[in-house]
């Protein structure tokens, strides 16, 4: 089969490679429909990272399932899915907590190799989504919508469930990426009344108002602290996503907290130590980690992709067959996508 | 007046000092009924923090109202009262958020004091909490219940408030001075099934059963982890409070943490630097801060208390009049008293 292949920083290829059999009762092997690339994919891309040279890569994707192991009742061969980058076991305490990103039976090596025709998936019987119908029955558009819900639409949501966002609140979503924008379409979800987006860049500051940011600032550090000070009359927001990760941005989520206030982290710490000492003087509370992809598909984001209440995929701004993935790299590397789709079969 | 003075570590006298009067239109001037000493009165009191000579102390107190000024309107003169050590405006936007221990209106010099016969309270409008009745109609008891929600219980409260504590939870509470203990009887109102307190004193452990403890863990660090997790059938806590502040109890605060658990702070940072990736890796909140008093009395406590739901007067094991000052805090500072009462007037 044919999967993308990592040889050396800026440089991706497409190898024949396997074809990957049930090795465990507990797999499903799937054939991939849509696959793409992921902010974090371009830390190794960029040398930031390392990564192993001849590895195959890629964490999100929706397919079809082509055989189960015995131990797969909840999944059939046939059955279309969504299949997230999180691999919940489904009865393991932190997966019965609802955060399946921290399963305790994940097994190693079960991610990468979305971005192929075929994957082994592990822990497919609770871990896979399943999606009523067959992928003919679905626009291009809504593909691209249940795609995002194999990583990044459940880590907006992630975050802005982790930032306990309410009815009625003032939400600060820092990053404008996929995952921040995504962010946004979350805080909407959960009823946040000001969404205010942090974004720099023309392309993101329009589709973050078109999933319901009502503010832009543009700013960065003390700037983009005294716009949000002016925005909410001084009393700084109720929930803030924090979907970047690097000191300056996790330093303004918390400036921008009004007392009370919990920052939803999605965004990998760039930096382990913080002072929590500016936390405890305002009663910030800081949540958030590895989103929890399967729990959020199935409580929420699945029924409200099909029905039409969110349109996440709109992140796909460039589309590639999958022999092109050294172009779909470069797109999201120059920030000439903010997501790169790739199509991969029908 | 009387009042408690501090002179050097180890050294408290009572002097006499001018009769507080109102200064402002926001102030109200309480005759103090009972008073008590505070885990954090002992940081000045052993040298540990640095306080004037001379200066009055105490922030925790009831009291019956002599004067209010003239925008006090929601308390009158004779009105039996709890002193917060909070001063909450009641209309900011801190306070409109239900964390009146961040009030942005509160006023440098009103928190101190409260161990003497009279004291000024700063925003007595809505900082104060009126009791029903006069402090003749309470036995002893209840009058020990009612001081501490001036600080002791409402912290505690907060503790699990910021852990967000839910029915069914099992909760570890970390110290077991009277805060800690004070946060057992917070979980339990909250509906916590399982309490697991980590005391080492036979008297607090007693303490802590009465209050609602379900299992006590006596051991510290690695081995306090290992019993916790015995005790959790390897899952950890849902909610943990931390009510210490050293580094010790926060790094086994969260190694005791299940997934997505939230860590509820009201103990004073000892170290503000922390490394909150390991928070990240495991979905794991961290909450807290200065307890909002005001707010939890209104909201729970002083009906909890005037209805004998909670006894949490009992963490007063001395009684002393205001003239023995000195033991009062040498029976804390040796641990001899879980709490030291100091009684001022009828």
């Amino acid at each position: 089969m044919k999967a993308a292949t990592f040889i050396e920083p800026g440089k991706m290829v497409i190898t024949e490679a396997p074809k990957p059999t049930i090795e465990k009762k507990t797999d499903a092997v799937i054939r991939i429909i849509r696959a793409c690339v992921c902010g974090s994919d371009l830390w190794w891309y960029r040398g930031l990272s390392k990564r192993e040279s001849g590895s195959l890569v890629g964490h999100e994707a929706i397919g079809v399932v082509e055989s189960v192991g015995e131990a797969v009742t909840d999944i059939k061969a046939g059955d279309f899915v969504i299949v997230p980058f999180t691999h919940g076991c489904g009865h393991c305490a932190a997966c019965l907590a609802g955060f399946d990103g921290d399963c305790t039976n994940q097994e190693g090596g079960g991610n990468g190799g979305y971005q192929g025709e075929f994957l082994r998936y592990t822990n497919a019987n609770w871990g896979l989504v399943k999606i009523p119908g067959q992928p003919a029955d679905y626009s291009d558009e809504m593909l691209n919508n249940l795609l995002t819900l194999s990583d990044v639409m459940a880590t907006g949501y992630h975050a802005a469930v982790s930032a306990e966002v309410k009815p009625g609140d003032t939400v600060v979503v820092m990053g404008d990426g996929a995952v921040g924008l995504c962010g946004v379409i979350g805080a909407k979800l959960l009823g946040a009344e000001q969404i205010i987006a942090m974004s720099r860049h023309e392309d993101r500051q329009k589709l973050a108002l078109e999933f319901g940011a009502t503010d832009i600032v543009a700013e960065r550090g003390d700037e983009a602290v005294a716009k949000v000070m002016a925005l909410t009359d001084n009393a700084g927001a109720n929930a803030v996503l924090e979907c970047v990760g690097t000191e300056q941005s996790v330093a303004t989520a918390v400036a921008v907290a009004g007392a009370g206030a919990v920052i939803g982290r999605v965004g990998i710490p760039q930096k382990a130590e913080m002072n929590t000492n500016v936390l405890f003087r305002k009663n910030i509370g800081l949540r958030g980690g590895i989103a929890a992809v399967t729990t959020h598909d199935k409580a929420r984001l699945l029924d409200a992709v099909l029905k039409g209440e969110i349109n996440p995929g709109k992140v796909f701004t460039q589309r590639f067959n999958l022999d092109d993935i050294q172009a779909a790299y470069e797109a999201m590397d120059q920030r000439q996508a903010i997501k790169s789709l790739l199509v991969i079969s029908d």
